[in-house]
């Protein structure tokens, strides 16, 4: 079917191979989303009513902190308990995402046949545009298709990793002994998103130190959460299956206390803001090119007639009266 | 003057004391515009004729590349050619902004007596957000001031840091031999807004393979710009004056060929679309929250009846009824 003549019918016999957990189609409204076709915002309305049931994990860290081991281990231990996994790789150092060393890209390939594992790289495309939302729309799909458990794997710098990993019911902290920036990333904001610290590279020395000062970190948080340190070393698969009971303990957490639904209108609020923030920069784009060909705003800004601000009351104006 | 009750000349005489360079006033202002105050928005537009006039530059790199030494050194440089500095530093690990180690802190001590340099480091306030538009109210400030070169440090990974770079005229991007994930940065979006390459701590093994890599890598952009690579040793002192001299030569550059103008228009196109977004997130919020209480639209989310695309639709119909 090309989507130029999809139907109504069409579209929810796309969304039910999905939900049905069609790979193939999955894959295209995964291609539809991130290259924001109209038809991929129509096929996740339909596939939204079949949503709500996957345990979003957000996995950050440093590049270099081995959160692509980790995750490879996280795979095999959740389908080792019988649940089926998604993955969300926008980390561009990620094997997942297609920055691999050769090794690592070697040590994913077994999961690669394994049709409970769905793995989804993002595209940086360049200008690392969009990441939160692409994720998201991916995420979204991934829950409808029926898998237990979502990762997204992401770098813990910057404001839209930590858009990425606000979508996550759950979110891990990989940290690595001996980087020496530990104490200024979770001043960066991250200490605010941990649920659960990885310890990763263990054996390594400096593991202690590290988990002692994750330990007394925790006090400087503005509300006093417990956040559990789990060491791993995730090329030895030691510490795995710990990682992910304490996963599943903060899930059954976030559901007996309400936090789970709380996370949830969270992100769904900030799907609904992102999608009106779209629309009004489509609008504002071409508002904006109008008014400079009527009134050279462009000349009037670089010639510092008119300020910034003078300007976007102007376009605000023009919005209202669309 | 308490700002509740500042009349317009009031305010004229608050511009025009920073545009006089008074030290105390613009540092107000800069906290003024941190903090969103209304005031803040009319003040800057008032400074805005009085800029146009420094260049700004934008330094990235990993944490631990040497940002912080090299910025240190770039004012030093500076002062010697007899032109003033301003300095935005957005990244946590920078002693700029107070991630400091003790020596780094004693070393960028001695420019805070001299006159002709103003430092001002950016709160990420836990959260990140926000940070490419203080940086911009921080620069423009600075401009006004009458400095000569404003410096924006930040990190370069995310959009975030992303766009605090978009708004420099000039460009440097800082890399160091042995981090491994070189290639991966590159591919990460940084190529695209690199002017410049820093291959700093020259005297370490790889440098010269870095740099080789980073002449081939050159061919891969979209543009085929030539970007000059400038081997620096920071702790040293040594390549600075080459790294300033590339750095006024990409000015001269941007001077003659036009695209100086070029980039100021992308850089207040910018600050329009900021102020703009700023201003309906605002009204969105408002609107999101009235929609909530009479439609319990939360609850129509989490209970899957309404997807997010079709709440978006109500608030932008909503938006447009303002």
């Amino acid at each position: 079917v090309s989507h130029g003549i999809m139907t109504y019918s069409d579209k929810e016999a796309f969304a039910q191979a999905v939900v049905a957990g069609d790979v193939r189609s999955a894959a295209r409204l995964m291609r539809l989303a991130d290259d924001r076709e109209p038809l991929a915002r129509d096929l996740l309305s339909l596939l939204f009513p079949h949503t709500g049931r996957a345990h979003i994990v957000g996995i950050t860290g440093n590049p270099g902190a081995g959160k692509s081991s980790l995750v490879d281990n996280l795979i095999t231990s959740w389908r080792g308990r019988g649940l089926s996994v998604g993955v969300v790789a926008v980390d561009p150092s990620s094997p997942f995402s297609g920055g691999a060393v050769l090794g690592d890209r070697i040590r994913m390939m077994r999961h690669a046949t394994d049709p409970g594992v769905f793995i989804r790289s993002l595209a940086t495309r360049g200008a690392l545009g969009g990441l939160s939302r692409s994720a998201g729309d991916i995420a979204t799909v991934m829950d409808a298709m029926g898998l237990d458990r979502v990762l997204i794997e992401t770098v813990g710098v910057g404001q839209d990793e930590v858009d990425v990993v606000r979508m996550a019911h759950t979110t891990v902290v990989v940290m690595v002994p001996g980087l020496g920036d530990e104490i200024q990333i979770l001043k960066a904001g991250i200490l605010e998103i941990a649920d659960i610290f990885a310890v990763n590279k263990a054996d390594k020395p400096g593991a202690d130190r590290l988990a002692m000062e994750l330990q007394s970190v925790q006090h400087l948080g503005t509300d006093q959460r417990h956040i559990p340190i789990v060491r791993t070393v995730a090329t030895a698969q030691e510490g795995i299956e710990e990682l992910v009971d304490a996963i599943e303990t903060h899930a059954g957490l976030l559901r007996s206390s309400g936090e789970l639904q709380e996370r949830d209108a969270r992100r769904l609020t900030q799907a609904v803001f992102q999608l009106v923030h779209e629309a009004v920069d489509a609008d504002l784009t071409e508002l904006f090119d109008r008014l400079n060909k009527e009134n050279a705003i462009i000349d009037e800004l670089l010639s510092r007639r008119s300020a910034p601000a003078t300007v976007a009351q102007r376009l605000l104006e023009l919005i209202n009266k669309i």
